[in-house]
């Protein structure tokens, strides 16, 4: 059995951690901030730097907030580079930029070590449950030699092709269901706005080509206005700036999601960026001076 | 049982009617241009003008391309009304203005008379079929009084509220499909000029939240490239038109929808109207300069 490694400790890291020490892995931890208890008396080995843990471990897992921490650890003072010998593999479980990943994966590589990166989808709820969505870009060999340690923390898990298009499949994710999001709220608040009902409109919707999980989960949240995250539009609007900068740097216009992006700012403007990413809704709420549901001055008259 | 009036015999039209005749119904028949030799042989009886078809039906049936049609044939010289009686019903089948519906519902009610809007999606081969989706605004006793004879062209028939309700959800239909197809196109073209495989992120995007019919049909369609109607844009260009109209008289802003009409306004500017609606990506890869799932510069490299 390999040594682990896992660096990054915070709401999402430390349960998937957790998974990996309880299928009886060795698993060398570091964090930013301090390593939570429960994970220490689980068994799981403190170190006092990124480093430490790249010297104990053959494979390093990273789950971390943003594009520079992932630099930050494995290239920065005391980082994951600095320990690495040939034959090492480390494992990107972040939601960061697919350009920088090609970088950081060439730099790595360099070293004589494989990378894979791994983002997943799920938030708190499927990181606990271990039914994360995993999205690799590795080699056939990389995937096939980690997919057992990915399947402890996961349950969706594809190869979509080498090094980077993980990270680029998450970003098509995130900007498919942003968009989505304000197709189900245009629709939604034209509909109420016009005197429909949107919860009934909503319902005649779900059997046709307008169908979609968004429709389902997140119109319904809409039309009952539970925006308790859930996924934040905080968190939502960080993905959308990934998508819009690879994009700027591929050379390529994506006008829906740098307007989407706009209809976050609306939100952050009014207070609403830790709403469910469903709350998006209201942005257009306050643009049109309509709350969705509420009767249409065409039912009043 | 009831006599029937049927005006506007085109390609949605012709075979809607076909229906109800071939049910045993007497149908009174008036079209623009000259009435289709089938339904004459069938049964159908043809009629000079629609003031004839109203002076004859009980029932009378719109099929016809937009507004200012649907106002020429009920109020116009020859016109529906002129020919109407008390206890009559209109029902327009056709996919026009909310607002205008309002009114037109509130002149022909002014005439003792039941006015039911009831717009179709599924196109040609849904009339044919008679698997039509029906969204219907009307009294509670109009839709159960009419809903056998809905059952002769459609299957997913819904009551989605009173008179312009059911414009109103199928332009909410138009919305979001457009949305979503703008949505998915957006997304795999990230990911194809990102260097990634456009058919596996869509396969691995299949499991989450970003799933919908769209992803899976249209998805697909651009994928494989294949861009022939099916619904074409130029159609598609009518309805998102109705969208921005009806939210400008509403006071409502719809920034998504006012920018998928300017994606169709760049497939119309190249000639690619006539496309199916899943090719407004083509709108996409014309301003990224980039073919869907064409080799991308970082695989080249």
């Amino acid at each position: 059995m390999r040594t682990l490694g896992f660096i990054g400790l915070g709401i999402m890291g430390a349960p998937m951690a957790a998974h990996l020490i309880a299928a009886g892995h060795t698993v060398h931890l570091h964090t930013r901030s301090s390593i939570p208890a429960s994970l220490l008396e689980a068994g799981g080995l403190a170190c006092a730097s990124a480093t430490e843990v790249a010297q104990k471990a053959d494979i390093v897992f990273l789950m971390l907030p943003d594009t520079p921490d992932v630099e930050t650890v494995l290239f920065g003072a005391n980082g994951v580079a600095a320990g690495l010998s040939e034959g090492k593999t480390v494992v990107d479980m972040s939601s960061i930029s697919p350009v920088a990943t090609k970088d950081f994966a060439a730099r790595i590589n360099a070293l004589g070590c494989d990378y894979m990166d791994a983002p997943v989808s799920g938030g708190e709820v499927g990181a606990k449950a271990a039914s994360l969505t995993i999205m690799v870009g590795a080699t056939d060999n990389t995937f096939a030699a980690l997919l057992p340690l990915l399947q402890h923390m996961g349950k969706n898990i594809t190869l979509v092709g080498g090094t980077g298009d993980g990270q680029t499949c998450k970003v098509a994710n995130q900007i498919i269901v942003a968009l989505n999001i304000a197709a189900v709220g245009e629709a939604l608040l034209f509909a109420s706005k016009a005197g429909a009902d949107p919860a009934k409109v909503r319902q005649a919707l779900m059997g046709g080509f307008a169908a979609s999980r968004i429709l389902e989960v997140h119109g319904e949240r809409m039309v009952n206005r539970t925006f308790k995250p859930g996924f934040r539009i905080a968190l939502h609007q960080k993905d959308i700036g990934l998508a819009l900068a690879g994009a700027k740097s591929l050379g390529l216009s994506l006008p829906q999601t740098a307007s989407v992006a706009q209809l976050m700012q609306v939100c952050a403007a009014h207070g609403l960026e830790q709403s469910d990413h469903s709350g998006l809704v209201q942005a257009l709420e306050i643009m049109g001076n309509h709350q969705l549901g509420a009767a249409a001055p065409s039912h009043t008259a």
